[in-house]
């Protein structure tokens, strides 16, 4: 953690000084869930740029809703400053039991006990949290920012005009709930529909949601209960012979726990409402399910009968695909606004956050003039992509969780299908097509295992400056940055006239050089373009007055160096950095990251050329 | 982290539900420095004590003081819930280099370098965070507690009077600062003088500090500076040819640096002031010191000249040495009141909160009558010791430290000085006597690494009942519980007649079961003595449902099961806790652990009576 560079300051770090807060809007944001709090908390960070957040609700989620949250929204948790809150409070999913009849009909049994993440999957843990501490941890953040960012609850969106030409092109207007549906108009440069599954944003583009007609209704209870069933602080999927199947999810603080029930598929207009689904029906569901375990239900803390289908829209934008190469995005939707996913898989809440995630840097880039607004398109080509594949994987899985196992050849599949996603629900898998932004892996096997197209897969280091071990990821803040990580190849230490060196020079004096023509002026070197480098020597063994200046950057009003962009191998624990992921331990390489931790590309360091031009692509000069 | 079991609540885990205050106070506490605050943070975990924290000060410390803290200092802070916050905050002490002059006489040269902290020593490392921090984390977790306890600042103390028989039976008058000079007085049951070195309770109890006349100036600067010297972001021993020494610091958030540097001893009545330090008197010699590297300070965020005896007290409470038998103690004195050290061993801090970690609980305990007052003796009794003991090794350390080294044997007999005391500094070498509380070491050899009267030394676990891969120690909570930690011997897996099973049924239902005998009828099965068993199958051939009732107890109002009592080994990383702390593998063993996390006791699991005595010696019967 890095403070102090402008002055010494005293006080909590994580609360950044107070900014100035614009009178127009550059983005308005409409919606407080998961994908609204994440862009927010992304806008947040810059204070260039000014952001306003509503909310038709009276204030901030207090329970229910999702509670699932795969490693890779924990890794992004990290990028903002809060995963170790999120690692202190959840309930950690270590491993998953499946229940079966038994096959002698009497009873259940359990069939099988599996570890729920493989290993070095991600350096984060697959939890269980409840999403309205996840909002309180997002509010921190935006608290904590420059901007003091809160959002505006009790105001309602329900009319959103665009008038091309303009500067703040996009005018909505808000109901505000508390001053007797008084309304009130906002103009924005940009406008984002993170209003959920009934998203009156979407409404306004004239998106739909497209899937099957047949929904599937879930009772979810969250609850405090005495039970004799040995496994209910483990995450478990239940089959009855008759009564069908329940999905348990251990809570947060030990006691409480989550239980998925699965009622019936709702048609056409049905609407979950119309069954009438009380607690009571769904705690006598269970204990049937359980039986002949007992369960004697205490408190129910939460309970909702869900609705849900399979659903995603084309676009997630209002950029009709044929207009594509002649206007850019103004307006977005994110999260529920687009795609709505069963609960079984627990994606909802995690997908969504990435929406944003994806999303964030990209509106902060074009705002803060790095980038041309064309950059904006490939939020829906990028996001929309991996919905459907999402929606897929959802339908199978809700579908073989729903059948009623005929024998244990049947069960038996679900539950290879649910190992073999493990690391599709673990939210590592996205990657993203080739584009201007994602690389065409031609230099691919300089680092078989860092994916262009999907997230950088941290792994363990040591910063040479103090010696400390520490995962490489760590430094992947959500600050809006690329960074350049320049791996060593054999015998590099930094010293002249090593690859690394040269690189380094190049980037640092020649006038092609990404860094200098992307950066302004007035700006840190490191503010566009965060240049790091790995090194295979054990840190004891290496020099920091050898390296070249660009790995030790004078920053700030002061011109304090900046001791931590260099890092070594961490030989301790058998496989370093370069075995485990798979970098070329001869010739090394540069990966190509984005703000938003993506492997943008994979290059030779030699390749300065090439570097240059991907950013070219993208980004302006300054 | 367990929470919700008496029902589920919304919002912030660690914001307990508020409790009530009463008007009179148990405990007064003179002073807010980590000594105060520590013992404010303990006692505020009991809604039935009251407490009141003053300080003369107007607001909390922003800047300054100590900064480091022992690997025993953070175990401590788990145990208060907020370690995990000093831990990303902080900077990590990782290696310490020692620089010497050059054999040839030019300049300087890294004589060696070593690890700070020696492997498993420790599940946390040694760091460096400005002790304002410490204090702001204390703060909130009093913030925090049912008392939502907060220091009344503008309060000095200026008497204290003692009336024998009195309920309340100690008067403190004290001068309002923020009110005209008003006086006020408060009646307590108790007060802990942690006032510092110029303690006004110390003086009143006609104590002396006593030790040598000469004291030693030291400059100290937190400075963000510009320099060539590479090993400024290490922890650096620096000893000059001509200029004398200095100690580096880095500090946190990667730019700030501290730095002492040695200046003259003072005589007699010679205050600190008398010298006319200035900062750049101190940047002056830190740049002599360093030549020819340079140094370019750019912001003193902090200095001071810092005059240090290494003194302590006889007693560190209010009954003289002949009436022990007769008398128990009303008031204490705690932290740099008691003793002070050279800040080269970075003992300050961490010594003051461990005093007041011992007294807590037993004040607590006697508040709560869990205990006789006679317990109270044990405070200075065991504190004194640890603070000559630390007095005597603080005294050679800044010996060693200050002679000029005249060849490279004395320079290495410093280092080897450094390295041999790397386990004292970490805090963790503190042993007590044997007492009522401290077992004769009858049995250690059943757990030869979890020393009698020493710290509980963690080590990796796999929790049962979520499979969860965790610290052992983690569990010590600073709730003022006793902890009976059962190992299970060979075969044992909780299985009817097995020794844990035996034990557990022992403690659960015999008459003389300590358990029984000294938990209050309403309160929670472990209240007063938290019952945990260590197996050493792994956890996946384990059954839930074959353990002993006592392992899985019902709590609270509506009888949850707690599902946390429960470890297995982990054998996932080679050593598993039975080998990693010598448990003897054939039998087991019972470890008693104090409520400031120290092993009172080692016995044979079938020693029932055994643990029933330790028990009866300091508990009162219910
Ligand atoms: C009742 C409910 C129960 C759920 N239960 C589960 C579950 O058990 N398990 C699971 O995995 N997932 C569950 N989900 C889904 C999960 O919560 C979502 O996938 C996730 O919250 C999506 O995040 P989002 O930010 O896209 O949308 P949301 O979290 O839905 O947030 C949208 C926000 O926009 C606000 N909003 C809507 N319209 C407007 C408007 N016109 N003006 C202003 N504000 C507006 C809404 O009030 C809401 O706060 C549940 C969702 C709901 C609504
Ligand atoms: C100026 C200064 C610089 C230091 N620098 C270093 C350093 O560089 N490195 C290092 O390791 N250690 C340093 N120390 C020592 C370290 O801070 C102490 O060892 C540590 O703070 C001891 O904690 P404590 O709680 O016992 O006492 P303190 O932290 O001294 O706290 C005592 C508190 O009691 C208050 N108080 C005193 N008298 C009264 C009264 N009559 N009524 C009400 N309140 C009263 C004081 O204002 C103070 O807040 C320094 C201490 C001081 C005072």
């Amino acid at each position: 953690m890095q403070y102090h560079l402008n002055g010494f300051r005293t006080g909590d770090p994580s609360v950044q000084p107070e900014g100035y807060v614009q009178d127009a809007v550059d983005v308005l944001i409409v919606g407080c869930g998961p994908a609204g709090l994440t862009l927010a908390a992304q806008l947040a960070a810059f204070p260039e740029i000014s952001t306003r957040i509503i909310e038709r609700k009276s204030g901030p989620l207090e329970v229910g809703q999702a509670d699932g949250i795969a490693c890779r929204s924990i890794e992004m948790f990290q990028a903002f400053g809060f995963a170790e809150k999120v690692l202190k409070e959840a309930y950690w999913v270590n491993e998953v039991a499946f229940w079966r009849p038994r096959p002698d009909g009497n009873g259940l049994h359990r069939a099988e006990r599996i570890q729920d993440v493989e290993d070095d999957l991600s350096e984060m843990p697959h939890v269980i949290l409840s999403q309205a501490r996840i909002h309180d941890f997002y509010l921190e953040v935006m608290r904590n920012s420059p901007h003091r960012l809160a959002p505006q609850y009790n105001r309602e969106l329900i009319d959103l005009n665009t008038a091309d030409g303009d500067a703040y092109p996009v005018a909505a207007t808000l109901k505000c709930l508390d001053k007797n549906d008084k309304t009130e108009t906002i103009r924005a440069r940009y406008v984002v529909g993170c209003d959920g599954a009934r998203s009156g944003v979407r409404r306004a583009l004239g998106h739909e949601l497209k899937g099957e007609a047949a929904r599937q209704l879930w009772g979810v209870m969250d609850v405090l209960a005495v039970t004799d069933f040995p496994d209910i602080r483990l995450k478990c999927a239940i089959q009855s012979a008759q009564h069908g199947s329940i999905l348990i999810i251990p809570r947060e603080g030990g006691y409480l726990v989550r239980m998925y029930i699965e009622l019936d598929a709702l048609q056409g207009d049905e609407r979950a409402a119309d069954r009438e689904v009380t607690s009571d029906m769904l705690i006598a569901k269970a204990r049937a399910i359980l039986a002949p375990y007992t369960l004697d239900v205490k408190e129910v803390a939460w309970w909702s009968a869900y609705e849900i289908g399979q659903r995603v829209c084309d676009v997630f934008d209002d950029v009709p695909d044929d207009l594509r190469d002649h206007k850019t995005p103004r307006i977005f939707i994110a999260g529920d606004a687009c795609h709505t996913h069963s609960p079984k898989a627990g994606q909802g809440m995690n997908v969504s956050m990435a929406d944003t995630f994806n999303l964030g840097w990209k509106l902060a880039a074009v705002l803060r003039g790095q980038s041309s607004p064309a950059l904006l398109h490939s939020y829906s080509l990028e996001r929309q992509a991996k919905a459907k594949e999402l929606i897929e994987f959802d339908r199978d899985m809700a579908r073989l969780f729903s059948a009623k196992p005929k024998n244990a050849d049947e069960a038996a599949q679900f539950q290879s299908y649910f190992k073999k996603h493990g690391r599709y629900t673990a939210g590592v898998e996205t990657r993203y097509d080739p584009s201007v932004i994602v690389g065409k892996d031609a230099h691919q096997a300089l680092a078989t295992g860092q994916k262009i197209g999907m997230r950088f897969h941290s792994a363990p280091v040591v910063r040479l400056g103090d010696g400390k071990q520490m995962q490489l990821g760590h430094v992947l803040r959500a600050d809006g940055r690329w960074r350049l990580l320049a791996f060593g190849g054999a015998g590099d230490t930094g010293q002249t006239g090593s690859a690394i060196a040269r690189l380094c020079d190049h980037l640092a004096t020649d006038p092609s050089s990404p860094i200098l023509r992307h950066t302004p002026q007035a700006a840190d070197v490191d503010a566009v373009i965060d240049l790091r480098a790995v090194f295979q020597r054990p840190h004891r063994d290496m020099r920091l007055d050898e390296l070249p200046d660009a790995l030790l950057p004078h920053k700030g009003r002061f011109g304090l160096i900046d001791y931590e962009k260099v890092f070594c191998a961490d030989p301790r624990e058998g496989a370093d950095i370069f075995d485990l992921r798979g970098i070329d331990r001869q010739r090394g390489a540069v990966l190509l990251l984005r703000p938003d931790q993506f492997v943008a590309d994979v290059r030779p360091l030699s390749d300065v050329s090439g570097i240059a031009a991907f950013f070219d692509g993208f980004m302006l000069q300054h």
